[in-house]
């Protein structure tokens, strides 16, 4: 059972173009999380790739991610030494062996993380994520919808400062993690939802590396066939295209520890004389065209180039890039009631008629 | 080698009576840590009292303490559950078996939380402090001076969350472990200040809850014979009198995690005509009058109703009161450069000829 598969130096551009894709706007900026796997890669070399499916249900699973405002992050890069340190603060807390590195959410920096992590710690990675796309808030995982708690979990970052959270839910896990982040700098990294190889197969999305791979491979190929890249893209996801235009005003603060803000689009092409304002923390959270909700989470909006169909990331948005908006539909599992009030556009303070 | 004492309830009158005065205004309301030690006293019987001196060079002295604002102490009482997480979730981290708990600092709840918690955890309480007094931060500990590490440091709520931090150094400790606190709802149960006993030896003020249940009890007998009992503080302190006035004028503000603000009392007695302004982070930091400063941290400044001796702390300062201040000498250690440093009257802000 399982083919032997592995992550090698020559997977990480098209994983972190396709990880960028699914981040929806968020999850950190993919030359990041190509730059910090490559690193590691170099040193440890490749990392197996285990699937979701393959795992025994006692495995020790640990997934591992960045958090904090993506604006932080590409000026304050973590060091290899944190990947690691969160992980094995969490490890020895718990006083357990850890089987298997696992992605929390999928990003430009989010799938690239684990990626070295896995090498650092000489640990295969799970080919799964929690969410199947990027979230901003620590709760947000599907591992939560069953049951899953994000605590113990490890919080560390650069200079060596790190910590041990052990809340009543995960709601209070995001709570003082956030605020240890912004105390950090505003990004720190962090091991949560420690979980069984059982609990892992319930809860995680199974094969969100290998979608990531292959979104971004069908982007290069499509752009070296001279076909449009966000067409493969969406079909590929069995999305939709929203709109096609210019940027023409960002706002963006960076404030409680996230990236929050948003864009005007100005139509071009078909969409001439409409305008598209996108509303994020971190992630995409509603496009609204001509004041009209036309997406919104848990669903994923992702901005592409126009023409190289490579993802923009929030905090990479500026007045006058031509940008193809998409939408494309989520886990149905963050459809449910449970996932909706977890996830949905009311929690983030959006009034959406579905 | 050592006389047997232990701390029964007969005895938390005078040491919470005498724990506020050395506070300073800080440290906490005393009929609250009455209260609690009362609770646990009376649940698991009286609590043995070791000098400083008899520690074992390999004790293991931890340290507990109440964090947050004063302010808030009064409305959100610790529970008693509370006491004994944060020391078990720190022990448990460490690894290792607890011989004595310890007071961080002097004050009318911090200087019988560990009472509490040495009668619920079953273990002798060190007849010392880390102190002397009460100061509003971490890091203002003499065992700082002695290059002995705030973490790992343990801090629990009422609600069950907790958390474990190590820093890199005791003013992180501080910057992270408040930014829980404030999560927390503004109050906390810390652990902190892991030490051996040697390390106690070294760096703790002997006698404190000695000089707490002497102080208590001489305003009691004084009070009892119709004698002054704030001269016999004073007397018993070294300290002098610096002002008794009627409060005028009280501002105060519950912000980032303490209570700040000023009060302004009107001269009395030999003082009429004049004023006083206390301007206090928790505790009492300085004293001007008409302008002048007459006192400053390190050395305490506390605020004594003038007919009872009673301390009032900085949260129950309230229009009307007549109180006589007096400022009394800090443990030697507190004036060197190192000292002055952690906790003189430049790092609050202000600048005081010496």
């Amino acid at each position: 059972m399982g083919t032997t598969r592995e992550i090698t130096l020559s997977d990480l551009d098209d994983i972190s173009r396709g990880a960028a894709i699914l981040g929806t706007g968020g999850g950190g900026d993919p030359y990041i999380g190509r730059l910090l796997a490559t690193a590691a890669l170099r040193e440890h070399g490749p990392v197996p790739l285990v699937d979701l499916g393959e795992l025994e249900p006692g495995a020790a699973v640990l997934p591992v991610a960045m958090m904090g405002a993506p604006t932080v992050m590409v000026e304050k890069l973590p060091s290899v030494d944190q990947i690691g340190l969160a992980a094995t603060t969490l490890a020895t807390y718990l006083g357990r062996e850890l089987t298997h590195v696992a992605c929390a959410e999928a990003g430009g920096v989010n799938s690239l993380i684990p990626v070295a992590a896995a090498a650092q710690l000489g640990l295969p990675l799970v080919d799964a994520d929690g969410m199947g796309r990027a979230f901003p808030e620590i709760q947000m995982v599907l591992p939560t919808l069953y049951g899953i708690r994000a605590t113990p979990m490890a919080i560390a970052d650069e200079k060596g400062n790190r910590g041990v959270l052990d809340t009543v839910d995960n709601h209070w896990a995001e709570r003082l993690a956030r605020s240890a982040t912004i105390d950090m700098g505003c990004s720190a990294m962090i091991s949560t939802y420690a979980m069984t190889g059982a609990q892992a197969r319930d809860s995680l999305v199974p094969g969100t590396l290998s979608l990531c791979a292959e979104l971004g491979a069908l982007v290069r190929s499509a752009r070296a066939g001279f076909r449009d890249p966000v067409d493969a893209v969406v079909a590929r996801l069995g999305g939709r295209r929203l709109f096609t235009g210019k940027v023409t005003d960002v706002v963006r603060r960076t404030v409680t520890g996230f990236a929050r803000g948003e864009a005007t689009l100005a139509g071009m092409d078909g969409d001439t004389g409409a305008e598209l304002v996108l509303r994020f923390q971190n992630e995409h959270l509603v496009a609204e065209r001509d004041g009209t909700t036309v997406a919104a989470v848990p669903d994923l909006v992702c901005t592409l180039d126009r023409e190289s169909g490579e993802a923009v990331t929030t905090e990479s948005l500026r007045y006058g890039q031509r940008l193809t908006v998409i939408a494309a539909p989520a886990d149905p599992r963050w459809h449910s009631p449970e996932g909706l009030a977890l996830a949905g556009p009311a929690y983030f303070g959006y009034e959406v008629a579905r």
